[in-house]
């Protein structure tokens, strides 16, 4: 615990020191308004998000927008995944780019504080949301590519690989990564599996075990992202990036992607109230919660 | 459809225009004759193929001829495991070199003749020769080279990646990969898990959901093949790499090629007659008959 | 077989003629004395290795030293096996380097003389031995790291793939590989398993079948091994590499590292026995013992 606190201490960006933290909740209010104003339709309304699809071109924008860093508590968590819902049962969106408004971060991850010192149901209602949010975007009929303009550890990394297509921005400061093991916890079998099938099985035994955080150059050359580009164009190139895959007619890029990610969907939605018992027993032993009590301390000293 | 015809009508190489296509018919007797006279034995008779078998080696030599472009129409299809089970039975032949005879194309895939306005039936007994090549390429206790000397889209990509090893020539105008989504159509699950065996999920996945063709260079990049080489040298550079194989006692290599691959092959195996339910009921579609339609109009309006 | 002998011939390097050899025993007394003396807890006493623990780092390194060239006997495989399980059993012990004591070989791999002109029982036990050592080091709880400095064939080649990290000395005269069908015979489906976990399945379908052994620079390029350094500095840098995993909380990297492997582990013990019959019946095939007669033989006039 300690020496994964002092790794994350020497990074320089701020937003990594908050990797996989929470502490978001009671600012959030004060940034939810749409950052965004446009002549297109919003899904959200004073939410932690903004949605905007282009009806000319199929292309919806889901920007995150819960401050400080994105984190993924269970509010969060079931917004995503119903604006998500959303714009698939709208025939005309045909793709989304997930990004983040906030600077210098895509998403820290799942909100600690929603595993600190809660019942086993509320944590169990909380991995459900998890599961939903994995379970939606992993098998969307979308074509779904992430913008990731900022750090993207543990869950944001997650969001991240869910996606079609991955472009971050090519800013050596950030980083992306399962980092779960770095904070003493354990990245579920359906986030390893989604690592395996994205950079290999070799790849994902080191960077989970690890706990790598990888710049975006690392992370290219591993395969955990599929472009780099200087963040100003990281827009531009999302939506050049769309237009090739709308090229492809819908049903057979639907059904070839189904077929690529079906088993490893299916392992889920087998195992899922399993998982859910699984996670719920670990986090909520002692010796766990007292490694979060530590890292939430750290963090608000930090902050201090 | 029409964007991936788009993408299709800019390529320059007429072959590569005709990728995944068929109108071969009729033609194909003009050419039938063996091309190529040897002292070695011959199994082919005014058939789409010659077969040269070298005795003092035990090397054959399998050049594809159906004008213009190697479609692999049911009987083409039927004629190549024939062949390659005439090589099996013989004691004298310890590996096969698959090649074209035809310029700038190795093979343009399945031939879209066999699949359009075809009734139910025709099409499943076509689709249960596409499994037969297959599974006795995929299986085959011969050492397997393909030697690419032209573009090999679809379903001619599959045939090369069936084999133990690929030399393409080294021109940038040829073309390599799974490109069934460009047509509307897609790959079934055992042509995705070969991929998957021969590039890793992640690549597969981009590569079949995008139809990409890839060039010679960017196909050695991803693994898809295994050396490239001037297209003069394409034969003996085959034959070199042949006697690497034969290096090794052939029951060890043989136990080896099955261990790696019957998971793959039992897995069709055990669906097989679904499989062809699946692809019956998916082809005979008024809407993917329609596309097909307009892709066969759209390429005879090019050739005229 | 003969020409798979031609090809050992031409290594320049000895340690390289005996891979996948035996020919060890008798001579192991002479060289058994451990050959390091240090403060810490030493677990071996005349044996064919010496493990020496530090106490205030947590790392243990196991250094193997059975002459002239560490092949693997069913005594040799016991020891190996029994000594990690000590340091298991050991709380201060949080990781283990694995190295060899004797210059420019790893370890020979598997013990010929164990699979020559033995009785099934006897095949049946060493086999089973082979199995423990993969078992216990596949799944071990402690941090494993490879020191690889020397030649690396076969059963060599297996140990080291069992570790979480793989050093090896940039040498080009040493190799490391599973090299088994180069002598007829077969690597299993676990030692494929780990190989493919390794290096992933197109590389291992090559790499298995022509039973390639790399050059230190191409087992990196292929990610067989991790890193490459001076020989001098493999144990320096293999400690440093400690550190790293050492900063990650035990328990969460062992349940991801379990995460990883237990699919693999579970399919060998879930056919363990039939694993076993099926060894015992290749190797004692009489074409086999054939094979491995003329192997010795070989082997024999070359040292003579």
């Amino acid at each position: 615990m300690a020496s994964a606190l002092r790794r994350l201490a020497k990074c320089s960006d701020s937003a990594r020191l908050l990797s996989f933290a929470g502490c978001s909740r009671g600012r959030r209010g004060h940034f939810a308004r749409p950052c965004t104003v446009t002549a297109q339709r919003n899904f959200s309304s004073a939410s932690a998000m903004t949605v905007d699809l282009d009806g000319s071109t199929g292309i919806a924008v889901m920007k995150l927008h819960s401050p400080p860093v994105n984190t993924l508590s269970l509010d969060f968590l079931t917004e995503i995944a119903i604006s998500l819902e959303k714009l698939e049962m709208n025939k005309g969106c045909r793709g989304v780019v997930v990004t983040s408004a906030l600077p210098k971060i895509f998403s820290a991850g799942l909100d600690i504080l929603e595993l600190y010192g809660r019942s086993p149901e509320r944590c169990g209602e909380f991995w459900r949301a998890v599961q939903e949010m994995w379970l939606k975007f992993y098998s969307s009929r979308l074509v779904t590519i992430a913008a990731i303009n900022g750090s993207s550890p543990a869950g944001g990394c997650l969001l991240s690989m869910t996606c079609d297509y991955r472009i971050m921005a090519d800013n050596p400061r950030y980083g992306i990564g399962l980092n779960e093991t770095q904070l003493g916890i354990v990245a579920p079998f359906w986030f390893k599996d989604t690592m395996v099938n994205t950079v290999g099985h070799r790849t994902a035994e080191i960077a989970l075990q690890l706990g790598l955080l990888y710049s975006p150059q690392d992370a290219l050359k591993i395969g955990m992202v599929d472009e780099l580009v200087p963040e100003e164009k990281l827009v531009s190139t999302a939506t050049e990036a769309m237009a090739r895959w709308f090229a492809i007619p819908d049903h057979a890029r639907q059904i070839t992607k189904s077929a690529m990610r079906k088993p490893t969907i299916d392992k889920l939605l087998s195992a899922r109230e399993t998982d859910i018992g699984n996670f719920v027993s670990f986090i909520t032993k002692d010796s766990i919660q007292k490694s979060l009590k530590v890292y939430l301390e750290n963090l608000r000293k930090k902050k201090a």
